[in-house]
């Protein structure tokens, strides 16, 4: 009997503790209704099922377990390709590369001229450009210097972060080019953006009647300050820099501009001392983004996951060889495989903990193969620069550990000089 | 001469002013490297072109131009759909439905444990499961009771808000049934929440066996806290609640559990005073987001742009009628049109500035079309309540205002009263 009292006592005393524990939460949760679990101080861990949580909130927050950052130049930042899954990139995470740093522009006072060799010059708002039909796609956007190598300690991030993907919102350039009317011998256009560099690029009227867009929006929102707000050109599959951001004037020509941006850079020497000039579309990449540096693995089932695109199509194929390229077997594409999009990929593959290097190389719809890097260093009669797209191998160690497993010295992009 | 001399000071003067200017904006900047151009006060505008902008920063942010903010109450918040481009949800405005708030869950410590009718119940680690082979899928996440009507100033937001689309990324629920082996007998399993209501619902092995996830990222990240870090699981086009988030435990078994949240809430009822259960696909849906209540347009030329959905495949055909149902014409979808995915329709159309109702409809590839309100409250028996998918009209004004043109009487859904 008594036994039994005390019983129904710890009971009833544990269900008054636990409703009061509720309570103090209630009435003393410091982080009021906007601020999400993620500002949560660790100590409060013990037993997530015995506290009332966090009520939702008007902005969600990343969890502070999560450590998701960019690494930074004064000119560029750097997409964790080796923490992401999927294919769509964080708006926040996205790479950014500026050449006089991200302006304010008032979304109000923002326009848009085209003028030069058309039949009649317009300017529109913001508020014109989003009543002009509108598309949606999602498309990677890499920059052109997007290379890094020769020290095993690099991560994707590194090496290739300078590639991001988005679903980009907007009008087609096409359409405005209808309504302000081309003249017959239009053949060019110079696009500048409205930053502190008064960013400027020529591109061929065929890539704006194709499918160069003006895009306002950016994975369900507003385009980024950082990615060009209040609108952008994008040029899907071509090199970043000619997606011109902040974009505030389109001159309709005859020939190219030969501004600064297309001759004293993003140009490449190519073999004999020549310099190719306008090359301007992404050729198909692929890279590993698991297993990779930092990255330590078990042998056993290892996942060899990675992302791979081209500018000029969809991806076919991408190849994985865990034998230093002696074999090479089809990966598993992650579906809908879309138009020069950031495709995942996956291989399954059974690691004996034995040193071997793994690789992943692309086939896009051209036919075209992604090279390794000595074919393009001999292409280039150069260690790096713009365009650099090697197969990028990965050495695993016996302890698991995982380094770049090219051999040349390290290399910097030519934006990096 | 005097003039050209002055001309060479005033020009050499204005340089050196300029100059100065960066240099200031440079030394003086105190945004720091990893502060956004969104932080920038409003007051710097005047001329972007004449002032260094903010360097790249480890973390972008959202333009301070742009207020995006989801509506909340203590156990929801939504979308603000009337405010997105495209179809991605940005992750911090995903909609969120808690039951017991927001849990810290350590992802060290997480464990997600399989058992009951198996051959050999198991515990996984979060690292264990992201050593499984790993799918992305691009799928709208819609709570049962996203309805609400019967107010003429409710925007999309307000009516349908409690949906929202990501890329999801995870693995297979089969694969880990293949893991533990389920016994013959095996046809319905308990998902389990770690969160402070302990949330639990019954769902049949075939849907575990068919599309289900679970998932531990969303858009290229770790899920977000309000979305079940670190893992959930995902059924692809059931009602949101059954996609349990902070999964912890699966159980089993040979018949449904009935656990509170199948039988006090989420069934609705039908004629003659029935109930109907475990109704848990979400029936094709579509809604204008754009012209809506709040928004004023002009007459002329304005794309009728919103979204369309189905829990049972993929849309086939969004209608659009402009004259309040007499005519109805096919929209333009976006491609791709994935399954159970949210997917945008546009419609181009000439309003003549006299009143009208507008309103979209949807049909899915089961040749189910989206109902009218009136259809649905006559096959209820209610004017509301979980799974209420109906028409959504809208009333253009000759002022171009917009307001939401049903006429009964303001109802909320079963899971606010």
């Amino acid at each position: 009997m008594k036994k039994e009292n005390n019983a129904e006592n710890m009971t009833r005393r544990q269900l008054i503790g636990r409703v009061a524990a509720l309570g103090l939460v209630l009435s003393q949760n410091p982080y009021g209704r906007t601020t999400q679990a993620g500002g949560l101080p660790l100590t409060e861990l013990d037993d997530p099922t015995k506290k009332l949580g966090v009520f939702p909130g008007k902005i969600g927050t990343r969890s502070t377990f999560e450590k998701l950052e960019k690494t930074t130049s004064q000119t560029s930042s750097r997409s964790p390709l080796q923490d992401f899954h999927g294919t769509i990139t964080p708006s926040d995470l996205h790479f950014e590369r500026h050449h006089g740093g991200v302006p304010v522009i008032d979304p109000e006072r923002y326009e848009l001229i085209i003028h030069g060799m058309v039949e009649k010059p317009m300017k529109f708002s913001l508020h014109d450009l989003k009543r002009f039909p509108s598309v949606s796609r999602i498309s990677f956007l890499e920059c052109s210097g997007n290379y890094r190598g020769g020290n095993e300690k690099l991560t994707p991030q590194q090496i290739c972060g300078l590639t991001s993907q988005s679903e980009w919102t907007g009008i087609m350039l096409s359409t405005l080019f209808r309504e302000v009317g081309l003249k017959p011998k239009a053949s060019w256009f110079l696009a500048e953006g409205g930053d502190a560099a008064v960013m400027t690029r020529s591109i061929p009227i065929s890539k704006g009647l194709d499918d160069a867009m003006i895009v306002y929006a950016q994975n369900g929102e507003a385009v980024r300050p950082e990615q060009g707000y209040p609108a952008r050109l994008f040029l899907p599959g071509w090199e970043g820099n000619t997606s011109v951001k902040w974009i505030r004037r389109i001159e309709v020509s005859d020939a190219p501009f030969m501004t600064r941006e297309e001759t004293s850079k993003y140009t490449e020497r190519v073999k004999d001392g020549k310099i190719r000039q306008f090359s301007v579309v992404m050729d198909a990449r692929s890279i590993i983004t698991f297993p990779t540096y930092p990255q330590v693995v078990e042998r056993g089932w290892i996942e060899i996951r990675g992302i791979a695109w081209s500018g000029r199509g969809r991806v076919t194929l991408v190849e994985i060889s865990v034998d230093n390229g002696k074999n090479w077997y089809p990966a598993r594409l992650q579906e809908p495989v879309l138009n020069k999009a950031h495709t995942g990929f996956r291989f399954l593959w059974q690691w004996d903990g034995r040193e071997t290097v793994i690789m992943s190389r692309v086939y896009d719809d051209t036919g075209y193969r992604q090279p390794f890097l000595k074919e393009l260093q001999d292409a280039r009669a150069s260690r790096g620069g713009y365009h650099f797209n090697p197969v990028t191998p990965w050495r695993l160690k016996p302890d698991g550990s995982v380094v770049l497993a090219d051999a040349v010295p390290r290399i910097r992009s030519n934006r990096d000089k």
